[in-house]
């Protein structure tokens, strides 16, 4: 098979807790053909047990990169997918690990991540804000706690399946130029400066605005075209003021 | 989800040497709904490392049954799956994970089987023999060799999402009456009395000729009435030297 559908996903593995899992999850990508591991702010890393549960995926631990924070991990990507049985309350897409593995191949000739948040406390509220959507595995009601590792592999076998359906590929084709996570940030940035200068936000009394902003962008999955749109708007603003 | 497509489906673990992954593919079967667990000659069985790693799904490994032989943990199924890298050469049917959960779902109305193999050596020749079909997980070529606990994972995660679509559920309501494990035993047992009898079989001079014949049972995944017919025969030819 070829692989270089796989070749742009990155999976990320915020704040791990158990070196164990670092390192089956390391395997677990390997098995599958990903080979891209992003680690935020693991609490121990390197480790003699990553490497042994690694077995022969000791290369992908050695190329595995180490970020302060979930935004830096994703910053160059255009599609962030986070995995959670939690936070289904959230107004995000939610979709299942099959169909999320298909949007994530259909755009992944651009860079593209998978987010697996604390063993036990999942993601924080700042970092869900810059994924585009969740995902999740369908599983017993009762007791839906997979392990971390175990996780990765699913998404990661769905991953390699859905990279050898035609119809999915065919879907990499399109026109559509997705915005990164970075032009994002920058956007968001943008409306907090304009937003403040204005005077319609107030740093002091910050309540929900910002966030929800956050929020909006990541669910629409804004265009490039968009956030040029919307910057240039902004910047129409600002020379107002002077 | 309505489990009940999942409760003739058990999962044998053969000859497995890390407690860790008893206890890890509990964890994996109980998310998926999965409770029937079987052990054929564990290394060791229970272990406090089991223990841990089944997290919440304690109650599989204390319900989990312990057998000394394959046949002995799958004598009451229609069905046995087994699953391997190896063994391709072999010329058994073989098929891909979600197509092997589509077939195990299919015949859940009775007892069903997925076979996991020791993890170094996977399964001997005479093990193999009393198995139907061969699945694989389809990985990459140059390391495809997934943990157990994670080969659990995946399958079982597939037999879940089997179990909700419709038209494998509809396949439940065939006519075909496959036979046991134990029925072919019996059968392959008949054969062997009687062609020793007529002297076709020399017990001294055993050649392949019982692998060979277990093996054709096997593939063929006889059905009740195929049994009866052939031990009819043999029946016959019992009479006739008598």
């Amino acid at each position: 098979m070829d692989n270089s559908a796989l070749k742009n996903i990155r999976i990320v593995l915020t704040r791990p807790s158990h070196p164990g899992n670092i390192g089956a999850a390391a395997r677990a990508m390997r098995t599958m053909g990903l080979r891209d591991l992003r680690l935020v702010a693991p609490r121990e890393f390197p480790s003699d047990e990553a490497t042994t549960r690694a077995s022969g995926a000791v290369d992908v631990l050695e190329r595995a990169r180490v970020h302060e924070r979930l935004a830096d991990a994703v910053s160059d990507c255009v599609l962030v997918v986070a995995t959670s049985s939690r936070h289904r309350e959230l107004r995000h897409e939610t979709m299942d690990a099959r169909s999320a593995a298909r949007e994530l191949i259909a755009q992944s000739s651009k860079q593209v991540a998978l987010v697996f948040g604390n063993e036990t406390t999942g993601l924080t509220a700042e970092e869900a804000g810059i994924c585009n959507i969740w995902a999740h595995i369908p599983a017993d009601e009762s007791y839906a706690s997979l392990n971390l590792a175990a996780a990765v592999q699913v998404f990661a076998y769905e991953l390699r399946t859905a990279a050898t359906l035609p119809d999915v590929l065919q879907m990499m084709e399109q026109e559509f130029a997705p915005a990164t996570t970075e032009q994002v940030a920058q956007l968001q940035a943008h409306f907090e400066r304009t937003m403040t200068e204005v005077g319609f936000f107030n740093p002091e009394n910050p309540k929900r605005l910002l966030p929800r902003l956050q929020r909006l962008w990541a669910r629409a999955r804004l265009e490039v075209e968009e956030v040029n749109i919307l910057r240039g708007f902004l910047n129409s603003v600002d020379k107002l003021r002077k």
